[in-house]
């Protein structure tokens, strides 16, 4: 069976409840991997927690982070019978290429 | 005596523990008092909330509101004798000028 990555999930790091470190480790990874961009994803009250996580990745771990992009929105959210907008963010994540 | 708000401060709003909707006010409050920019200002946990009240204002208040730019950075806080990093958001609304 040939592996299988939904390519538009690959380079997502969507963040939730767990600790910041975990999202971050996730991006190292990605980059580690050698990828060059990463979309950190979040909704509601963890938007927070997805700025905290591209904020200790660039301040510890990628010195020269590209943040490309940031943009935020609305998802309607249908639980039981009554319906809700969350929030919504991406922040989209570069590094350059090592040159030389 | 003349009246004086210091200029880099009147268009801010700054989001911080009061319900999402007081800052929603204040926004549409400065659009109606003619300013066309406003920054929407928050720090750690209140990011979340300032991403609601730009969605919000958005979907219900000023429907051709533009988001001109999102900045995320980091603060350095000191309390009592540790520091900590804490982060820090801005979002830049601006109001089209009503056209004809």
């Amino acid at each position: 069976m040939a592996e299988e990555k939904p390519e538009a999930q690959r380079n997502v790091v969507l963040v939730g409840r767990k600790p910041v470190m975990n999202y971050v480790v996730a991006c190292v990874t990605f980059f580690n991997q050698g990828y060059n961009g990463i979309v950190v994803k979040a909704r509601g009250t963890a938007i927070s927690k997805a700025v905290d996580t591209v904020e200790l990745l660039r301040r510890a771990f990628v010195k020269d982070l590209v943040i490309k992009n940031i943009t935020i929105g609305t998802e309607t959210v249908e639980r039981e019978d009554r319906k809700s907008n969350v929030s919504t963010m991406e922040i989209t994540l570069e590094k350059p290429a090592p040159s030389g």
